[in-house]
């Protein structure tokens, strides 16, 4: 491919399953891109206008990246990351971009090593690879190409072979940016994702005003619970009205609960009067995931459950920078348990499409393929953050596939916010995917026409199902 | 071997490590079976009649097959998936088995498809993939051999060699197919083991009667706790002439207890008294793997502990299908403290031989070997369930050799239902520990011949000598 | 290099990474040991006499020998254990050597079998793998270089290229080893480091004595908490005389506190008076590891923390023989709330360091590794005990290196009292690591020039580094 890429990257290195790889790999590479879930700004599709500066676009806004740095005494101001009181940092992309690249070899066996260098050589046509001394070279390259049409997000888009995408907001947004896009009669599919934390969460902050807004927006009285549950349907019909095919919450655990109408009633009380306890708040999520199974069967949104993550791991980094950055540690997580009172309710329906992802891989052999091979509303998300990695992705098929089967699981998430870098993380998905499979051939576990089958499979059908797309 | 199943099958991709794999695997293929854990039927071998149809043999009692179809939305009626209150379901053998043909894609990466070709080729002869097209050809020709004499139970005991099998009784089973298999003078060692659950749990299905039955089964009496010890003992005894060199244990956790005898006393009384509540219950349990350990001092039959599996975790499908249909799904289980106190008691004694499972990989290497690695009593069951699989039983080894040795495990257990996939079932098992250990010769952490010792030991002796069969 | 040890030793089996692998490892296989944290004792280099008989230096005072031994039914009796109340246990050291050799097979795929295989070749020119027959020759052979001038303490430390070596003290030990060392003129460097567990423990045994004893020796009031952190920060300086750059701290959990002065001052009170619950004492050890770290900020000596080891699980052998006779069990070990109140007092300084180490390898990818990724002040140690072997070594690699890299671990811990394997140890855990980073340069993951640079980091550079030496 280039420099930087290998065409055999992440293939196995010994020869049989090498070759066996590749030619997998063949019928799979130029497959459009299905992303059913992810961060990027509809506004930029919206808008459409050139993305900023190359440390605008690629450092500041890479948690992964600025962690990184950080756990090496990088501060962070000074990577350009925004303070929440505004306090000045560093805005000069270039000065940016050098430490960037001063430390770079710190990522040496990280993903984002392999991402940075996928969009350097793929999206820019970068070869050489990046060092303190051709630091301002590149960012002037790069600064250059972003200035131009074909950098634009609608060209960058069209260019990485999109078939659709998946954008998240939350359930007060207006989505002015999806119906901006909608509008403009361009032909990218770019929809939307429910994603109700904000009005679902007791603990979110200002939680009162958003239920609030959440009535006045849906018409709907969110003084009482059947009021609450219709200003949610509403907003899923408003959002499905822009695309969307899917819900998404962060909780904190995967409890769910499975309450008597009344006592899920008694609840909201507590909750909308503000003085439910923090035991309380867990409940009503809990029961809330319930809720929108419930209202799936209905609307048929695809429900995604993101759990495990300690938000906000340090309390002086959120006083001074904000949420996301780069604190948010997972932690040790049940689904055994946690998911029954919502499967009791609804896990027999086979139209019921549950996506659960998880941080704790201790769990992926022990709890979720044996829930996902049985339950027909449950499906596997794809390794998930932290193991959105070469490693984390082989082990991810290791530790599922026997038990749940590679129908139980849907294809790729790439989960980010980073534009250019969705090639590269579908790529290497891809690749990935290739090479496990590859393995499976070359030890006969599996027929070389079942296995290309499979990976054209992993690499855009199961999505494009799973999340209706 | 065949079109489905390729002689180099599980080995290492790479030349080196495949050369040594086969070579070891040459040393070991033909070794007899010792098959010391499942639960085939003792009536088979007992009558010796024809199996029944194809669909009734390897679709209809198989949790693993009719869990992954149920997954994907077919309906276990028509799968001929008996319901509790008799309602119709599929009885055509033949609809079944289209319906299985159909979807045996879904099978693709796990071992329910390694075991079935390796059936279909090993067992019957047929060389051809299963596909929607010869379902009803392969049906047939299943079905006309089932019907021969070669194909009785008996005559496939011997086809496949093997050595010893252990069935697995309720400690009220009066072992009348056991009585009948010695009585008939048939060579074929089918031995039972000792499953008290039904007499111990005081939360089993009918617990009080259970005890009164054990009470007349043992002429003991069953009303006290000494009389109730003494009824196991007498049970036991009465398993060991029907060659029983084991008990079998499913609690929900790995909880053991150590008791006073007065304690222990009075809460058999509550037990027995019906009034005991979950955490008695839960007591009761521990405290009686610890007595089953205790009489292992006395009767030498070795104590298996399989812990850690939640039992029919979907309601409706309990209420509806009844028991093992494949909504048995592992929890997170603990050893450290869960043994102590039966470790406590009899835990240096190394005469006694106590065999612990896990369905949570992650007390392998933390926990699991750790403590066979130094507890004279305590031996690793291989990889189970979920977990007797190509990738399973690959981090089985991975993860308790370096600590506990080879000569802490017990090699391999089948621990099946289907009597047809028992070959299949070792086979895959010596192929996967013959990968293992041509790693290690390959890497030059073992020497060949040494290598091919221990693959004999894990093939055969290690098995015969930890269930002394 | 020997027959018993190839020069090939657990590089990968394919020919492309075997290749880049031996390269890696010729960059790195000569350069001197760096052994930051272990447990030889500093009165052999003090003394520099010979060693005593080969099993008194290589059998009987290694845990992972006599534990695997006695669980297979040897007595430790019978290896020479000694008893704690002098009970006569086996004193020919030959018979001892015996009884091992008898059962060396069952170390195989065990690190204790290359360790030894080590030293046999390695130290001591021994090229026969050892059997019951060669037994008796081989232990003379030992026996007569033992008594050489060669074997003694310094001369192997210099023919070993050790450039830096750190023993391990009790805070109340007095320095004579390490006084004698310096005051010899003897150019090895051999530090200490301040493991205060007696003194920070209000469950250890004589904790209040220690207490008093501490005082005595710092000239510090240990009645009060004031004091009593004063006699730490003399303490602390007085090890720092003898070349300590560390501290140690082995608590059977993570758990940290950050409690206000007056709370910690009134929680020392009901500790000091000895009427503090197992509640408390558990909290003033979480107290005691944040106000370690406080420490560490003003003498920057590096904060190590070993948890979750269930000392002495057998209370028999326990009694019978004491500590460490190989009865300490992992136990699953949280970290992301456990350090929470330590990394909110002082997690964010990047010129602290504190050392993290597990015995629960679920934590790496979930926990540790995002953890490390982004506190500056945290590091993880490598592969630790149980773990610190082929497959641990490599496991730790491949689930902490995508998220935290390889610049936030801390290179290779020998963690031994067995000095002789000190070689084997550090060039086992080099070829692991160059096995590892040839997998990356041969799936194109990191250019060979970087792995070449990263092999030396992690041989030598980072420890050097990581512990200040």
């Amino acid at each position: 491919m280039s420099a930087l890429i290998d065409s055999d990257l992440l293939f196995p290195a010994d020869e049989r399953s090498r070759a066996i790889a590749r030619e997998l790999y063949a019928g799979v590479k130029d497959l459009p891109i299905i992303s059913p879930h992810g961060h990027t700004d509809p506004r930029w599709f919206a808008e459409n206008k050139p993305f900023p500066d190359p440390a605008q676009l690629l450092i500041v806004p890479d948690h992964y990246v600025f962690r990184m740095l950080f756990s090496q005494g990088v501060r962070l101001e000074d990577l350009g990351v925004p303070t929440a009181d505004g306090l000045a940092v560093e805005t000069d992309g270039r000065m940016i971009w050098r430490r960037f690249a001063e430390h770079f070899y710190l990522f040496r066996g990280t993903p984002t090593r392999l991402w940075f260098d996928y969009v350097l050589s793929g999206v820019f046509g970068i070869d050489e690879p990046l060092t303190a001394a051709n630091a301002d070279a590149h960012y002037d390259n790069i600064a250059a190409r972003l200035a131009t049409d074909a950098f634009r997000p609608r060209a960058l888009f069209e260019r990485f072979n999109i078939e659709a995408i998946a954008t998240t907001e939350g359930a007060l947004d207006d989505l002015r940016w999806h119906r901006m896009v909608r509008d403009s009669g361009w032909s990218g599919k770019v929809v939307t994702a429910y994603r109700p934390d904000a009005v679902v969460d007791p603990e979110f902050d200002g939680f009162q005003e958003n239920l609030d807004r959440l009535g006045d927006m849906s018409g709907c009285d969110t003084g009482n619970w059947n009021g609450y549950l219709d200003a949610h349907r509403a907003r899923r019909a408003y959002f499905k009205e822009f695309g969307a095919t899917s819900s998404d919450h962060g909780h904190p655990t995967a409890e769910t609960a499975n309450l008597s109408d009344s006592a899920a009633a008694k609840l909201f009380d507590r909750v909308r009067s503000g003085k439910a306890d923090s035991g309380e708040a867990a409940l009503f999520r809990a029961q809330m995931l319930t809720e929108m199974a419930k209202m799936s069967l209905d609307d048929r949104l695809v429900l995604q459950i993101h759990p495990g993550s300690w938000r906000n791991h340090s309390p002086a980094i959120l006083g001074k920078f904000g949420r996301d950055k780069g604190f948010d540690i997972p932690t040790r997580t049940d689904y055994v348990a946690a998911l029954k009172p919502l499967l009791d309710r609804v896990g027999l329906e086979s139209d019921l499409s549950v996506i659960v992802f998880t941080l704790d891989e201790s769990s992926y052999a022990r709890e979720l393929a044996p829930l996902a091979g049985v339950y027909p509303c449950l499906k596997l998300g794809p390794a998930w953050w932290f193991h959105d990695s070469p490693e984390g992705m082989r082990r991810f098929r290791e530790m599922t596939t026997e038990t749940a089967g590679f129908y139980n699981t849907v294809g790729f998430n790439d989960d980010t916010r980073a534009f250019p870098s969705i090639p590269a993380r579908h790529d290497i998905a891809r690749r990935v995917d290739c090479a496990f499979l590859a393995r499976l051939v070359a030890e006969h576990r599996l027929g070389e026409d079942e296995a290309r089958e499979v990976a054209q499979e992993l690499a855009h059908t199961l999505a494009k199902k799973a999340y209706r797309l």
